[in-house]
């Protein structure tokens, strides 16, 4: 990971958080595997080499019948983010704001799962609900992006979340991601024993992300950000189907990840902070919430207030995109 | 839960499984809720009665602006699966099958999440991958049924997944879900601890849609399924972009499994069976497998093979919904 990647030279400010930033990446990379001198992704899969066609099977891309370096090879930024809806208007936003014409052809239509469009150097996926549909895309794609040769990709995730302690309309920026038992660590079981994975996002990419966003016209901050694997009794509700537990230990259960430093709830930081920390990849997860779930757990918002505040992650991590596309690709 | 309610009278082979099956949801009914009387659900949740208006976020229906008993009040039967194309697939099947009428509307596509059809009292819906998707679906759609007093519904899963030790195109029918642990449970986080739900399912429901596809033309079986929260380590597969065990640890931890009982896996069994159970209701989970697991990772059969065996579980379902409704509702 060099320096030059970043889009700032460091100043006093950054420094420490960098610091920080690199003992956590390098205590990964002991273990995990950087990228190629040239940026290429190393992935650390020896089985992958003996292979003599790769199925992307949710993608419905493989390595025989696509050319991936001459479809993929440019690919810069990926995009992440809930819905198929969602990512094609993200793709839209931002060939506006790079001012790159595009079909917004859905590029994985034939496989059924996500969607994908490419506008330039931005990759705009949709991903789903949840660390287990969330995680099929990233690993599908940081294989694609294996074989297509693309260089120091930069991942984003564009979500909806519940806030903690903010007002509607926030966005967060995710510094870590906290699981369900108030772990900072993605828990997944491998060959029948739980792994746990640290789920740290890269400080310095957050902190230029947040910067550029200084004069959006709303709040943004950096925070944890809880992981939940159920929307309703995981996160706390008292509005699900089945709930035996009272509204005070909700509101103690929340006050105490606000103490921890959780400013909102959604439902994949901690595989994708995970994931992207072990194929050395720097990500951010940039989430708006909707409500404050100190005061409540439905989502009751209009139709336009919910269009408006969805739109604000696609503002946050455009202006990051496009600074970066105008200072260094496009030169 | 009353007999009469099954779709056959007893005979000497199910009264085994069937007094097993009764001694599981004598346990969870301890600790959940039967339905009322009439067949409605009757939720465990006594803060439901208390929201005034309760907005079905991620479906996009609410009690205030829906007469949800009028849209749903007559759904005896839910069919889920992964993607909305295959349950816009099943809806026609399903329609052609019990002769009615549909325009194959998506009645959730404002919300933009997941996909539903209505054909008469059958209700199909696409759930996205893994469990957290399809439990925010099943929430939403036991909550629905509440609202709309529909009576005693069954709830089917159609899905894809890898076999062990049967031949590729077989159709596995759960018996129970077992986690990345191997339990035969549905492991969920809720105020910080993990709680563990029974994932058994409902063994007559189960016999009787196998009994009904004897001569289907492919083989069935009745057997464990595992729930991964992963599609590639999480499964013991090789071929994700980051792998760390051996093809002969591989091996031994699905050769382990199968010893189990295990049949094949996918996604979403335990959370289905449990969540099912807890609500009352019966559920069965019938999936084809796309390969045989000790032969391979890659999903790579040809479209017209994937095609034939992904309709294999909407025939196998579609027969016993067809007879139920041909023998009981049309009288």
């Amino acid at each position: 990971m060099c320096d030059c990647d970043y889009m700032f030279p460091s100043n006093d400010e950054w420094e420490k958080h960098y610091d920080n930033c690199k003992l956590v990446w390098e205590e990964l990379y002991d273990r995990t595997c950087p990228r190629n001198n040239d940026g290429t992704l190393r992935l650390c899969n020896a089985n992958l080499s003996k292979l003599e066609t790769d199925f992307l099977y949710h993608l419905g891309f493989d390595t025989k019948t696509h050319n991936l370096p001459a479809l993929f090879g440019d690919v810069k930024f990926v995009c992440m983010g809930g819905t198929k809806h969602r990512m094609r208007d993200f793709a839209k936003h931002i060939a506006k704001e790079l001012k790159i014409k595009s079909d917004f052809a859905n590029m994985t239509k034939q496989s059924h799962r996500y969607a994908m469009y490419k506008v330039g150097p931005v990759l705009s996926v949709s991903h789903g609900i949840g660390i287990p549909s969330m995680t099929i895309l990233l690993q599908e794609v940081l294989k694609l992006l294996h074989y297509a040769k693309a260089k120091n990709p930069i991942f984003f995730r564009i979500g909806t979340s519940g806030g903690l302690k903010i007002p509607p309309g926030s966005v967060v920026i995710s510094s870590w991601g906290m699981n369900g038992t108030l772990q900072k660590t993605y828990d997944i079981p491998i060959l029948g024993k739980v792994r746990q994975i640290p789920s740290f996002f890269d400080k310095r990419l957050s902190q230029e992300v947040q910067s550029l966003a200084s004069d959006v016209g709303f709040g943004t901050y950096i925070g944890g950000t809880m992981a939940a694997d159920d929307f309703y009794r995981g996160q706390a509700r008292l509005d699900g189907p089945i709930c035996d537990h009272t509204e005070d230990e909700k509101l103690e259960f929340l006050n105490t990840l606000a103490e921890l430093g959780v400013k909102n709830i959604e439902m994949e930081a901690t595989a994708f902070a995970a994931l992207t920390s072990e194929a050395g990849v720097r990500a951010a997860d940039v989430c708006v919430t909707l409500l404050n779930r100190l005061e409540g757990d439905q989502v009751s918002i209009s139709k336009a207030t919910y269009a408006e505040y969805q739109v604000r992650p696609m503002l946050v991590v455009g202006r990051y995109i496009t600074k970066y596309y105008v200072d260094k690709l496009k030169r």
